[in-house]
Formats: C-alpha cells, sequence, structure tokens
C-alpha cells in the first residue's frame, strides 16, 4: 500500500527543502518506500477536510489506508518502525536514537524555529535587531553542546538514524544565519547528511514541485 | 531492574509538578513501575559526569542496566513500549497516540515554553510587555486548534495514552497566565487527567523532594 502524504502547494522556502515534507519524502527514500504526493495551498490547510487530517492544518500529513498521521515526528517513527534504515535492531541503540529524534524536535528545534519566525512576524518592530543577539545567543549554547557531544563522530549515535534525519534538517534551518558555520563539525555532518543519495533523491523530488510550476 | 531517573534538587517550581522528571515519574506510576530517584544540582548538570547521561546538562535522564536515555519524549515512549498502559495495543491507534506525543512536545510546547523563558530573561527589557500579547496569541492559535480537536472528548484519541500525558503537562505550563482558563474543555481536561491516582502519586513524590528540605 502506497503512503499519500501532503506538501505546500507553493512552499514558502521556494523549494530549498525547509518545509518538513522534506523529512518524511527523506525518511521514504532511505528506506527504499514508493510515494505520492497530494499538495495543498494554504486556503485548503485551513479547511475542515485537511483539518480532519492534521488538527493545527499544516503539513505534512501521511495516509496509508486507515491509518492517518500527522507530526512530521510520528511519521519518520512509523516509517523507521516499519521498514529497515532509519533505527538500529539492537534494543537499546535504538531507544538512543529515539532521544535524538525528540533532542532534534524539542532541545534543538524550537529556539531556531522561534529565530526564523520573530525573523518575519518582529522584522519591523524597533526590539528585533537587539533581540535577535539574544536569539543567537540560545541557540548557541544548544549548538555548542551538540558539537561536542558529536565531537568527530560520523553520526550522533553509531550508525546513520532518524535521530541524524531529523536532526540534520533542523540544523539546515540555520541556513542564511552564519550560526551553524561557528561550528565546522555540525556544518561538516549536515553536508555529510546532504551527500547521501536518499538526501539528493528527496531533494530533487521537493524541487520539482517548485520548479515545475 | 529498577530505573534511576535524575531530577532537580532545587526545582525552579518549588515542587508545583512543573519539571520535566514529572513526566518520567507520571509514566511510571501510570504502568506500576518502581523507581528510584537521584537529585542533582544546577552544577552537577553541568559537569562531565552529568553531561555523559544528557549532552544537554538537563534532566530528566533515565538509566535502566546499559541503557542511558535523555529527552523526557525519548523515555515515556521507552516506558511505553515495555509496559501496559499508555498506549493502545492496535497498531493505527498505538501511532496515533505517539503523533500526539510529539505534537504536545513539537507544536503546542515551544510557544509556551518561548514565553515561559522570555519572562525570566527579558521582563526587565522595554519590549517585554509590548511582546506578551504577540507571544499570547501565538499560544491561542494552537490552543484554539487543540480545544475544536478535543471538543467534548475525554482523552485526545480513545483511551488515556502517553499523548495525553504530555500534552497535560505541557498544558501545565500556562498556569498563572489565565490562558488556558480560556478554552473551558481544555482545563477541564486538565483537571480531569490530575484527578488519576498515578497522577497525584507522581505529583506528591516530586513535591516531597521540595517540602523535605
Amino acid at each position: 500500500m502506497i503512503p499519500t502524504i501532503t506538501a505546500f502547494e507553493r512552499s514558502p522556502d521556494g523549494g530549498m527543502g525547509l518545509a518538513r515534507d522534506m523529512r518524511v519524502r527523506w525518511a521514504l527514500e532511505e528506506t527504499g518506500q514508493p510515494y505520492d504526493v497530494r499538495l495543498v495551498s494554504f486556503t485548503q490547510m485551513k479547511e475542515p477536510e485537511h483539518l480532519a487530517l492534521h488538527p493545527f492544518g499544516q503539513i505534512p500529513t501521511y495516509e496509508e489506508g486507515d491509518l492517518v498521521l500527522f507530526e512530521s515526528g510520528a511519521i519518520i517513527l512509523h516509517i523507521a518502525q516499519h521498514h529497515a534504515g532509519l533505527l538500529p535492531e539492537e534494543p537499546n541503540a535504538r531507544a538512543r536514537a529515539i532521544a535524538w529524534m525528540f533532542a532534534a524536535l524539542n532541545t534543538i528545534e524550537p529556539p531556531i524555529v522561534e529565530r526564523e519566525q520573530v525573523s518575519y512576524a518582529e522584522r519591523d518592530k524597533p526590539w528585533h535587531a537587539q533581540r535577535l543577539p539574544l536569539m543567537d545567543e540560545r541557540i548557541r549554547q544548544r549548538l555548542g553542546e551538540l558539537s561536542d557531544r558529536l565531537g568527530d563522530a560520523g553520526w550522533l549515535d553509531g550508525s546513520f538514524s532518524a535521530g541524524d534525519l531529523l536532526m540534520v534538517l533542523v540544523l539546515r534551518r540555520l541556513e542564511g544565519s552564519n550560526l551553524l558555520e561557528e561550528y565546522p563539525n555540525l556544518a561538516a555532518y549536515v553536508a555529510r547528511a546532504e551527500a547521501r543519495p536518499a538526501y539528493q533523491r528527496a531533494y530533487e523530488a521537493q524541487r520539482a514541485v517548485a520548479t515545475d510550476r
């Protein structure tokens, strides 16, 4: 049964792979699973038909037979639990890889998304320029700790996992801020992930939505 | 094998159950599992011994034999996967309950924690009073969507699950803001959870750390 995911009809990033459908596309590519995509407009995302799939009116969603999922973390965990390639088999290593999924989404992503959101919502406010260094400092604290833990390892805990997949895409949201570049091992980690054939297939697929218009 | 979790030696909330060890205590109580607690000071949390357990120098951690986990979401998922009481058995319902875990941590919690953090870090800044309504509006958007989805159901998707456990404790972080009270079904949902015997045992256990000093 081929799952269907949703993605932006017009992604705000213009196809740079920063929208959350990229996470699901990459996970499906790493596990060799085919998938269908349904594009939704910003208007459609807030209509009852889409809200029935996603209570917060966002993308991506994941439909597979009777199963409907939202939240990219949950979708990726579902894919990883059903197909080899994203989680180790050994139970303790598997639990640790899942811990990195949560770390990406609950510890690293929030201050990065916050910086991104206020850069849209508050850029005309008189305080924005003064707050930016405060937000950067919070992000640097987390990046420093992550950089220390990664050290010169290739991936966060042994082989590439769903934890790395989410972490890399969360870190990519810093593009343009020059913050990631302050941590050469993290920049190299992102580049290493971007070189994976599955990443490249996912990237091209989401980019085609923007460029085929 | 009895797991050991870490908690604040002096919780910033003074034992109101808002620290993240409460999540793990409650999950262990719901599943009837005994546990040991090791208290750590703010200094200890940033020392190498604790950083080896938790790369971001926080609590809680979870140690069970050779397994060391961090991130409360991952710890609760681990507990829920090994003991009955926090996730449905039926695979699709189980995947949906896990989606609510991620929704609590990645969609609902970030704007709530942001409001909490700037209320400490920026309360003396001239812009703080002007930004507070902006932050409240972002939280209201999410609470409104959550309230619409919950409707008059008892729990988010069928029986009480780990998704409800995390959502309730995330919503509790709004205490003192008066925001939750604008959504009576959400306030009732939190109260319903707080009435569970397992919640009360967990609450008393973390409260004893503060009051026994």
